[in-house]
Order: structure tokens, then sequence, then C-alpha cells
């Protein structure tokens, strides 16, 4: 069957690793497969780069910054490429421009509108194995464009969407998809298999395992996906269409997410309108708003609270001190103190006392709930920063997900 | 007017040289003209990409040595780009693919079949600066190839041809082309101008400063070239058609080249096709060979000579070993502790007596001629290796160099 593989760079990081990664390839082409690899830089090879751009300008123009990080996985190709011609294996590397990724012109985050699988699909009627460039396409103009942040993982799920693989291995440097952080949680277990939907919560909401951008990609075109580590042979964690009939459980996982700033606007004139202007303004400046609360305090009043990104602080007050007299607003805070705690499980919808469960283990630590806001999926709640730990580890046992799932 | 100028590994090799490159290309932007720009990979990128590979694989494979390889300029044009924006100079990078260089299939040593210049063009007419990869192209498969020795000079000569440009700058860490190595003559002086001729035979014949290829290709499509320091501002020395008349000196530099090796193999059967039969299967197995001798010793017997470069030796050794009784010879000898000392002049062939003085200044030194090969425009001899720096102190002073040209 027709497998895509992808390798991240923390699994190429050294040449002995990419040693190693040739043993799983060669081994799983030798069990008579078609392969499809994608690879991203090598460790720190982007890094290295954006010292070097440092060195020369501080406003690196957007295209030119893709011509130059595209070689770190060029530099991955060839080189994984070679190590398996030299065990005999038939191989070839291919850039995204190669492998017929075109993309749209938006330079350092671009989007994949279709790939031309004509030479791919060539090379492997020739029994080859490709090594494929991750993170990396071509524009209708013939420039080098990248993919942005899930770059890679996105390449990967995109090549096996349009080849019609059977399946989309993701190796990385942890061994699945868990309960929640095991950093945090001893306890968490490695959940065996994971829907698309609570993957893409999970995602969204902090695990940094997989870019919800993938996840999302392969729920569209129905990718099994498996997230596995590249240093040992565990099985890894499937994410798939689930059956949600077959759930014991309600709650899959618990999530945390640290980069959260909330903000709160007060005395909001109550006017038609007025939180329409605000939020499209906000859009219009790429601030991404999360959560979203709206208070009525007085008749006439109201306060607005959101959270964002950490890192779109600056411009998000910017937008408001612009629009203050406008709002009637009495004045705003922005708190950067503050994390988000989620719990997710596609059992939660059938199971209308998961909310209540999850206040009742985080009032017992004392902890007060800020901000709170749901889905169909998950619970998520904006606390104390310093409380972090303690909500995932009471949530993490509330749910009773130590338990073999 | 239009202007390709070209910037070796050792001038692009740290950032601040960046910045340094970025100033003289700006400078020649401002004073109207239009630029295209060729650099070669920074300083020391090729050989750590080479150490990369090293731990991979012992036998590269030649494509996906030039998908690696092709990064380094790559790195270097998008650095270049960046800078020159950051100054607010329109410029775009382009790889060699992108710039519509195409060549054959040899991989690590391709050559350029044409340049499709629509898009250069394009770019120039809109007023940019084009930085373009030098070393590099694409070949009819959509595969990546580099060009080999002397890589960037040649991607910089035959832009200039198919651009039609006015000239051609080579900047690199020398001034200039010298009547001999200033590191062993002193007060070799630097050329004004040199003919194309001339500089063929002298970079031929040991000056490091231009492959012969780039000069070829310059004198076939008669593109003055300029051989300069990327250091400073001196002027350089101009390659171009030289019109003879104006010549006073009939030598105009001395040359010399202690990559050579010398193979003897004594009393050879004197019979026709024999020669042919040898040279024909040293050529098979990629022997360069250069200077070729046979002197007839008795009436059926003949001792052969030639030389090649040391890393062609091994190889020679088998082709000679597996046709030494075919060839019905005594034996053969191999040396490697010979050099190659010449002069070079386009004034020499009106010139009888240039030979003679030639000798005369190496037997005043008493160095003794192993070989002897003569052409229109230059005299080599094979010395020992020891001698080399008095024979071209002795030469530099006979035929008078250190006088300003």
């Amino acid at each position: 069957m027709l497998i895509v593989q992808k390798y991240g760079g923390s699994s190429v990081a050294t040449p002995e690793q990419i040693l190693s990664v040739v043993q799983r390839v060669a081994r799983t082409h030798s069990e008579g497969n078609s392969i499809v690899v994608v690879v991203s830089a090598m460790g720190d090879t982007t890094d290295n780069l954006i010292d070097l751009v440092r060195k020369v300008t501080a406003n690196p123009d957007d295209r030119e910054m893709d011509v130059l990080l595209s070689t770190g996985e060029q530099v991955a190709i060839s080189l994984l490429a070679m190590a398996l011609k030299e065990i005999d294996k038939p191989v070839i590397s291919l850039t995204g421009p190669q492998a017929g990724i075109f993309t749209d012109c938006g330079h350092t985050k671009a989007k994949i509108l279709k790939i031309e699988t004509q030479r791919l699909k060539n090379e492997l009627k020739q029994g080859k194995i490709i090594i494929v460039a991750g993170f990396q396409g071509i524009n209708r103009t013939n420039d080098i464009t990248t993919l942005g942040r899930g770059g890679s993982d996105t390449t990967a799920v995109a090549l096996a969407a349009a080849l019609k693989a059977a399946l989309c291995e993701i190796y990385t440097d942890v061994d699945g998809v868990y309960t929640t952080d095991p950093r945090i949680v001893p306890e968490a277990q490695k959940l065996k298999e994971v829907s698309y939907a609570e993957m893409l919560e999970l995602a969204s909401l902090g695990a940094a395992v997989l870019h919800p951008r993938s996840v999302e990609l392969a729920m569209k075109y129905k990718i099994p996906l498996i997230v596995r580590s590249s240093f040992n042979q565990n099985p890894g964690t499937i994410v798939k269409e689930v059956n949600l009939m077959e759930r014991s459980q309600a709650v899959t996982g618990v999530a945390y997410d640290h980069n959260v700033a909330k903000i709160g606007i007060f005395n909001v004139l109550d006017k038609p309108g007025i939180a329409y202007r605000l939020f499209k303004s906000l859009s219009d400046q790429k601030v991404n708003v999360d959560m979203i609360i709206q208070s009525a305090m007085r008749n006439d009043r109201n306060d607005i609270s959101f959270t964002c990104n950490q890192a779109d602080v600056r411009k998000a007050i910017e937008v408001i001190q612009a629009q203050l007299s406008e709002l009637g607003a009495d004045g705003f805070i922005s708190d950067e103190k503050v994390a988000k705690v989620s719990i997710v499980g596609a059992g939660m919808v059938s199971n209308p006392g998961v909310a209540a469960l999850m206040f009742e283990a985080l009032c017992e630590e004392g902890i007060n709930l800020e901000m709170i806001s749901t889905s169909e999926i998950k619970i998520s709640c904006i606390i104390r920063s310093e409380d972090t730990h303690k909500a995932v580890t009471a949530l993490h046992k509330k749910f009773d997900l130590s338990a073999a799932n």
C-alpha cells in the first residue's frame, strides 16, 4: 500500500538520526509498500539561517525569506536520498516545486492550492521511494513559497490526499498523543486512537504534537494519521474517524496553553454595531481573537472581554485605543498572566454533567475561573497562569484519564 | 548599460562581506546601470555540506549532490537580496532554474545548453537588480544540476552573453591578473589588459583567477571581462580582444602548476595504432592528458611520456598496466615531483627568439627541462617541482615583466 511518512526536524537533527530514518524507510519499503517521505529541515538549520538574516537585515523580505528557508529541507532530502541510495534503495528527492506543490502567493505562510501529481506518480510507478521537501511549494509566478507553521505536516497530509495514500505517519520526538502533557501529569496515558475533531481541538488548545492545520486537512480528506516516535518502535496514536457509539469516556484529554492574554474593556456603550466594529478592526489587524465574553452590567453598558495570543496584545491595544471614544468605554486592562485549560472529548455532547464536573474539579483546588467557553467537544476555562499545573492534574484525575484507554 | 557582476565565495564569506557587496552593487545601480549579480556559496558552505555527506554515505549520488550543493548559492542570493531590499533597492533573487539556465544532464559537471531570458528581461525591465545563484541550472527532466569547476564564473559569462551585457565583472580576492604569482615574485605586475587567448592559456596553466571554461565562453561571445577585487576599489584587469599590433612585449605572463604528474613508458613497440589505443583508453577513463612526447630510441621502439593531473595518476597506471603486453613495453615510471612552468604571450608568435630566451633563463639557473611543449602563444616546460620558485623568478626577470605594462 502507499504510505506517506513525515519526519520532523528533531527526527533528522544529526547524520546519525538520518541513518536511523533510512533504516525505517527501508524496512517499510522492503515490506512491499510504496513510500513518499516528507522531511523537515535538520534540527537547528532554520534557526541558524535566521541568525544569518539578522546580521544583514532587520526587516527580511518575505519572498527572500522563503528562498532562504526552503534550503533547509532541500539539504535534508538530498542527504536522506543519498543514504538510501547507499543501501541500494531506488530513491529520488524532490523539492516542493519539483513535487508539484502549488501554493498561493502568501510568502512565509502560503496555502497549498493543488498538487500536480504527474511526476510523483511516475516516480512511484518506477518503484522509487520519493523524498519530498516539506514546508515548501511554488506559486504561479514560479517563486518559492513556504507554508509557515505546521508546514511539513501539512505537506505530508496534502500529498497523502493527492496520492490517495492508505495512511500518513507523522514521526516526531514523542510517542503519540497523550491524555495530557506527561511532563505535568506523569500518569498521562498515550491514546490508542483519537477522532479528527478531538485531535483538532487538542492541537488548537496547546497540544503541540500536530498542527491544527494538518489535522483539518486530514479530516477533510479522511486520511488516517499515525503520530509516533522516530526514536522507538512503539505503535503511536491513530487519528481517524472514530465511531462514537464505542466511546466509554466522555473526556479524551486535557490541554493547556500559556500563550494567552486576556483583554477587558469596561463600560462599553450598548449600541448596535459597536462589538462588530471592534472585532472587525481586530481582525483587520490580524489579531487572532479566541474567546469573547460580553456581560451586561447596566442597561446601556457592557463589559467586553476577549483573549488572544500574547504576541497580538500590542496590536490589540492599539486598535482599542483608537476606538476608545467611539466605544464610549471607561478604559481597559490587558493581562498576560493567564492560561487556558481545556477538556476535550467527542463523548461530551451526550454527557451534560461534564461541564459541572470540570468546574467542581477546579473549585476543589480553589482555582478561580475568569472566562469559560464551550463547544460540542471541548470546554475551556481561563485561569491564573500559576494555577495551570494544579488545574491540569486535578482535571486529569477527575475524569479518570490515567485508566488505560 | 547592463553589467553582470560575479562575486565569488570569498567575497561573500561573512554577513559583513555581504553588506560590503551590497554597497558596491547599490553604487553601480545608482550610477544608472542595469545589473545582474551572480553569487557563489558563502565561504565554507560547500565544504560544510560535503562534511555532512561524508557522515551518511561514502558514495554520494551525483543527482542528490546537486540537490544538496545548490542550496549554498540559494542561501547567498536570498541574503544579498534581503540586504539590498533593506536599503530600498528594487531587487529579486533567482535560483539557476528560475533564471532559465538550462543544462545537459551531466550532474555535478553540467554544461549550459541555453538560457531562457524571458523572466530575466522582464525583471530588468521593471528596474530590478537581479541576484542569480551561480553554479547551477536545471535539465530537461526538471532536475537541479550544478556546473562543476568554474561554475559560477561560467554562469556570469553565459548570462552576460545571453543578455548582451556590456561587460562582466568578476569579483574575487585578488586585484586582477598578474604577470606571475606575486607570492613568488614580489615584483609581479598587475596586467592592465590581457587578450582572451592569453587569459585562456594563463588560466589553463595554473593561474587560478579565472577558470578556462569561463574565459572560453567570454572569448566566444566577445564579452569583456574585468577581474578585480571585492575588497578594494582598484581597477583590476580587463580581459578582451586585444589589438596585437599595439603589443610591445612578447611575453605577458609566467604561470606555474604543481598539480602535474609525469608518466613515462619505456620501449613501446613502434606499430601503427599503439599510441592511439593507449590515449583512447586514457581518455575513456577520463584521464586528462596534457603534454605528450614520443621519442624514437631504436628503429622499432619508442619511449612515450605524458603528463596528467596528479589525481588521475592511479587511473592512468591502471590503464597502462592493462595494456603493457600489447604495448610491448619494458615498464613505466610515474613521477609526481614535477611542475610545469609556462610563459604566455600573444606577441610570441612573431618573436622567434622567445623559446631560446626561456631555455636560456632556465639553463642559467641550472634547471633541467624534462619535457617541452609549445603552442602559438605559450611555451611550457616540465621541471623538478623544487625548482619552480627559481624558474618563475628567472623567467619573470628575463622577460622584464616587472616593468609597468
